[in-house]
């Protein structure tokens, strides 16, 4: 951490921050969208990459954008489409001249295409396959039929192939002759008569054998074709798991129907990391920091009304323990930090659990073991945080029995805690939920019903 | 989410578990390796890929391994140890024959040896390094110099370049020459006569350009050389911004010295996801599945302990108010529910913060209006949940007044937990901190303390 720290010093002492959009570069083209300075927009938009432009444009408020889109237009492309959050990209279609949003799409490709108009409005996906050439409208309505979430919408359907019996050399040439190639290959898939996929070559293996070679000899040895209807959490851990650069997709009779490279299977793994992020917050959907007010309000109210209900369960248990409070009401004032240790507890064996079954590192095959580790370090974490806390309760209130009590429910709640942290995202999991989902509710809901019941329940029998 | 549910069901009725271990085979494995039979174990062995079998070996229990181990030494070559989680990793090494380590080690690109030492203690640093021959030692060595987490660590020093005035067919005929060229590559580096890169151009483009073509013609638009000192995690969001796949590297001086690939940064990726999910959760450091009972107390201790003095705070600002709990002891029951809400809010708003931070979409240019919007919609939730509250609370004590009291502290609370949840992580960046850890300790104290300050604060008002 502190290495980390002192070469982010040394970056921010040199002035350097190549990546990412530069708050100044911001403000300067905010004020020229004020000044209504076509050219000077221009002028500060032109070195921008596509990528920083979506990123400014969410980060600028509704106002500074509308004007934006009415000064420059003209500037938005079909990569400044993809790369904008979902939130705001129905918001500057509709402000696209048509002939600036026909340019746009017609330069895409197809899985580009899909990206962009999945999740949008009937019109607007109308609209946009209006604008596009016969055979590309074909090829994205194709993918549209495939299941969301699936390799099929994921894939691009141009590939690079060549028949598994050919040289180097004929390779070469005939990529050489090809009218049309996708912007990005790294392989060249050897297809069989049927267009069944059989091997795949590195361009680097291409270039470096001799013109005699045939493909057949320098195929890759891994080699996995990914089915259309996989999804694409399955692709990105493949890539992830595997080192993939790009992979063959094959529909349900084997034939080779697409290819998906690496940079679509990393932004899965980021938006899979986003949703757990959020998912285990308690942030339902794909919240996004552009998100307006109420957008926000909407994906956050469900759980904190969720969140009312259960904590009502702990009130309930609590109030059949009134008599012991009015008798000694100081333990009202002890009992939320039993609740409130058993939380954290729990949420730390949660996070290490719904991490490793997104990794694939959590299965059947060690859960038990897991389980137990968590239940003897949930034992001994109890132990550590019992002393400190008994010492410091008997300290405190002057009452060594009220220390004991305070001890008890501590080792008790930290062995919940850390048990159910594992146990109740292993359940979910095993019921094809996702385990991020919910599960923070379900484990503070028990930490905090376990600590009161245990807390109280162990104050009502050895104080009273 | 149902379409997600549904393609994973299809998959799980068609066997189809391509990706990922199989947890039958870690079973049959294990009972092979039970059995002591080794020739079984080869043969389980034999079609899985590195990657799949180092999780096969953090998944099964210590005494398997060293089993399996005793049995399989010389099956484990550099690839699986690259793979390995670090928490076993010495354990593995300690365990190699010397020739076999030897072997593994030499067949590693110097990123993947740089990778696979820099965490081991200095025994078997030496132990690897003395294993390599003359030149990848003095490579491994020299980015060893380099900081930890920075781009000169991520870097392989296997490079393939081309001087600028070079033609395609030139560079052609030179990779077709080459004695040995890294095993991943994807692009080819034009350099000045001085080693400074000017451009690169994809594989792609020079299998599919005429022979006479000069490699300037054919260079990408976008060209970004990444600092030996960058930090990886800026390494890794410039990777996923700009859809790189790979990076020439340079020195002080802008020479170059390495390239990094989209796999490296990939993985960059994935483990600060796992630090941010962890540090969110109040685990510390580089938490596994994998990890023994001892490692896990001592990654959750110290949050768990920092949790039992901050939760000390709220028992002070509870007791403080003991009067009025002893006159309505009805209170204690209901006061933990504007205190455990707040904690969801918080923990919501925290979670959207601490992820756009990290993906650079909340910044110095938004931060604002972010706030802003915080505050309105830790309001409007306060409202909402104000109602709902307010009335059910009147329902149940049958006392309105109690009903306004529950209704006025929720609102106090989610608006200081919805500004909280987002302040807090962007005072800690502001300072260069990491914005994921410790900021859950903090929102959740905030919340606590305001929640029982609020309810009880307004009940001795307006109650007593």
């Amino acid at each position: 951490m502190n290495d980390r720290r002192a070469v982010r010093e040394a970056e921010a002492g040199e002035g350097d921050e190549d990546f990412a959009l530069d708050p100044r570069t911001v403000e300067a083209i905010v004020a020229a969208v004020e000044a209504g300075d076509a050219d000077g927009i221009e002028r500060l938009m032109e070195p921008l990459h596509p990528a920083d432009i979506a990123d400014l444009m969410e980060q600028i408020g509704q106002g500074d954008r509308t004007r934006l889109l009415a000064l420059w237009s003209r500037g938005i492309d079909g990569d400044i489409l993809t790369e904008l959050d979902e939130a705001i990209r129905e918001e500057v279609i509709d402000a696209l001249p048509p002939d600036v949003l026909s340019d746009a799409v017609r330069d895409l490709d197809s899985d580009d295409v899909v990206d962009l108009i999945e999740d949008l409005d009937e019109p607007q996906q109308e609209k946009i396959l209006a604008a596009l050439t016969d055979a590309d409208r074909v090829a994205v309505e194709q993918s549209l039929t495939y299941p969301e979430k699936s390799a099929g919408r994921l894939m691009q359907r141009e590939t690079v192939t060549a028949p598994e019996d050919w040289t180097v050399g004929q390779a070469i040439d005939y990529l050489r002759g090809a009218k049309e190639l996708p912007d990005q290959f790294y392989h060249v898939i050897l297809v069989d008569p049927r267009r069944h996929p059989v091997g795949y070559v590195t361009l680097g293996k291409l270039l470096s054998s001799r013109r005699a070679a045939t493909l057949r000899e320098i195929t890759e040895d891994s080699f996995r074709p990914i089915s259309v209807l996989d999804d694409e959490d399955d692709v990105a851990y493949a890539f992830n798991q595997y080192h993939l650069i790009s992979a063959p997709v094959v529909d349900e009779d084997g034939r080779l129907v697409g290819v998906i490279t690496i940079d679509d299977a990393m932004a899965v793994l980021d938006e899979e990391h986003e949703e757990d992020v959020l998912h285990l917050a308690g942030v339902g959907g794909e919240s996004a920091i552009s998100d307006g007010t109420l957008e926000t309000v909407r994906l956050r109210i469900p759980w904190l009304v969720a969140n009312l209900f259960t904590a009502s369960i702990s009130a309930f248990v609590i109030s059949r323990f009134e008599g012991t409070i009015e008798a000694i009401v100081a333990l009202a004032a002890l009992m939320p930090i039993v609740a409130s240790t058993g939380g954290i507890a729990g949420t730390q064996s949660l996070a290490v659990a719904v991490r490793a079954l997104a990794t694939r590192d959590l299965t059947s095959a060690n859960a038990g073991r897991v389980v137990r580790r968590e239940l003897t370090s949930g034992a001994l974490n109890g132990v550590v945080l019992a002393l400190i806390l008994g010492v410091g309760g008997t300290l405190v209130s002057g009452n060594p029995l009220i220390g004991l009590v305070l001890a008890l429910a501590m080792i008790v709640n930290q062995v919940v805690a850390a048990t159910g942290g594992v146990m109740v995202p292993l359940i979910l999991n095993r019921m094809g939920f996702d385990p991020a989902l919910a599960s923070g509710t379900f484990v503070t809901t028990l930490t905090d019903v376990m600590g009161y019941l245990a807390f109280l329940g162990f104050a009502t029998v050895i104080l009273l």
